[in-house]
């Protein structure tokens, strides 16, 4: 695991007054969510089943799939590496700048790794997932990478929306990669997929592809991180390796309470999705307008910045202790350099008093 | 995973009314916990901490071990899956009849597993953990035994109480194995080390030896098997390699909660533990009284009991259906047969019921 995460509001003495830091947008009702827990919290007396079947029906359900081609898992963390684990053997691409996990996971589970190119227009510009692929990067004493050939069956992973970019690639484009390399199985994080206006690949259409493997979060559209739920959705052929290395009782009771929960109610702890995409705009042409930062495009709620001199580390460090404002040092994700910073879109108010806050710190001599 | 677990009353449509199938002993006032949980859920709207520092350290205080000796884990079954993986690489040796995760964790991550003799005696008898070693039945795909010398490192996996038979290895012996095979890693699951009277190895003890993995579960003793919450204890160095592949956040904000809680208030949920093992006593007798039943000798709350004649499938079909009462079917469990079965002492009237119920069985001519 990487050592710096977003939302790690523990790790400052000041309370944090607005968290920036964290792709989860919390200014949601979970009044309903929690009101049903609190009665439901004797499930704690009970094992949960050992696999989640009733909450996968309740999924499949509610994407008009097969009940076969869904897999509940502890969070998207523990669809991510139950996928690793299932296709070790396989050469890893990694679509980056990305969540570092997709690499853990692999190198971990003894997948080769290497590293690709996210951004948009991938595919049309290259032709192929397969066209940029440097060695990754050598960390941690778990790759076996020796003992597998580079014929190997490949594995390509991307997020999309991209954390920590935010950007989206068409879903014409993957539709293209998917049919054009059937060998090859793709790993599609779409844990951000609510947050977006740009059209995305349905489980229902995923499902379609032989080689398609999509990561779902309930996390981030539902401001529940704390309760770790997800799952992934897949052909069943394919997702049966999956459940093959997946441990019994991985998924807490009252998890998956919540989830039954929130298929019966979907439109719980509604957002106003087009407000804060708009919100998201106006915070970054504001960020942007800060002499020594560059706010990148986005599709979604959250973007990446940039500062044309100093760390984002010592920023944030700032940020969290005169201000109590928490953002994301992004200077951990591969190929991203010490100035780069994450941060998501929150209430106009908090949005004002960071660009403000920002200004101040790189208007101050130091 | 194995099919056929004990706690799987969902799988009936009639309401269970006494549940002898889980070796969590439910009848325990989990109100003052529920309570602290009802006013903490707001904890699901954050990240847990990635790993559980903060209840590994408060822990690490009750035991009066270092931080860096305790792994806190999604119930002692992500305990048992992540010390398979951190010692994938040696050879197994499960002292059976035992839980069968400990096989199933060993076969997902290729370690070759063969299976010892777990019931009391054992060293003094053999003189070595090592003396029974018939190589384990193959079973599903994962195994990779074949490119893994036989004389690579092994790890012993024993259950301390044992389920199913509720037998305890005596200390003294432990320790001698401990000393005698500094090369084997023991993986002692001491789960239902509260449930006994006889003298176990502490967890301060244990860390003591470079080569001893304990596995402790919260479920057990505060009956909480929903909310899955388990640890690890060792040696810091030893514990290091399990930590390394370990995923993030796999322990869900409100179980760590009730592990805060439970660390300050360790007498939540009181169990009168004598007057538990004496009424264990009691109905072991009575279902020894019982012609056609021998129930086997124990030490704790649970114990298997054998059918001269027929099936323990079809004895807990029949106690399901006709008074939905729930026993575990043990013949699934590695060197049992069709007619075991194993009981979880519960309450004198239901213990009662099930003693009747199970005579009525077996003298209707079927």
């Amino acid at each position: 695991m990487i050592n710096g995460h977003g939302d790690d509001a523990f790790r400052y003495g000041r309370p944090i007054v607005a968290n920036f830091s964290s792709n989860v947008y919390g200014h949601v009702d979970l009044t309903p969510l929690k009101a049903h827990l609190r009665e439901r919290l004797d499930a704690i007396g009970h094992y949960p089943e050992p696999e989640p079947y009733t909450l996968e029906r309740a999924l499949a359900a509610r994407h008009g799939i097969a009940p076969g081609s869904v897999c509940v898992t502890a969070g998207a963390t523990e669809a991510i590496y139950l996928t690793a684990h299932a296709f070790a053997g396989t050469h890893a691409t990694i679509l980056t700048p990305t969540f570092s996990e997709y690499a853990d996971a692999c190198r971990l589970y003894g997948l080769p790794c290497s590293c690709g190119e996210a951004r948009v227009g991938l595919v049309e510009r290259h032709g192929s997932f397969r066209a940029k692929r440097p060695r990754w990067p050598e960390k941690g004493s778990g790759a076996r990478r020796e003992s597998l050939p580079v014929t190997a069956r490949e594995t390509v992973w991307l997020c999309n929306p991209n954390n920590p970019t935010g950007t989206v690639i068409p879903k014409e484009q993957l539709m293209k990669a998917f049919e054009k390399q059937p060998e090859t199985v793709f790993v599609v994080d779409q844990s951000y997929g609510f947050f977006t206006r740009e059209p995305l690949l349905s489980a229902a259409e995923a499902v379609a592809y032989p080689n398609v493997v999509q990561l779902h979060s309930m996390t981030k559209r539902y401001a529940m991180p704390g309760i770790r739920l997800g799952y992934i959705t897949a052909c069943p052929q394919l997702l049966e390796r999956i459940r093959a290395v997946r441990m019994p009782w991985s998924v807490n009771a009252l998890a998956i309470e919540a989830g039954l929960y929130l298929c019966k109610h979907p439109d719980t702890a509604p957002i106003d999705l087009d407000a804060l995409l708009a919100e998201t705009q106006r915070l970054h042409t504001a960020l942007n307008a800060i002499p020594g930062v560059t706010a990148e495009p986005t599709q979604t709620h959250f973007f990446l910045c940039h500062l044309t001199e100093g760390r984002a580390s010592d920023l944030k460090q700032w940020l969290a202790e005169t201000r109590g404002i928490l953002i994301r040092d992004a200077s951990n994700f591969e190929g991203l350099d010490a100035g780069h910073f994450r941060i998501a879109t929150q209430t106009p108010a908090e949005n004002d008093a960071l660009v403000e806050a920002i200004r101040i710190y790189l208007e101050e001599p130091r």
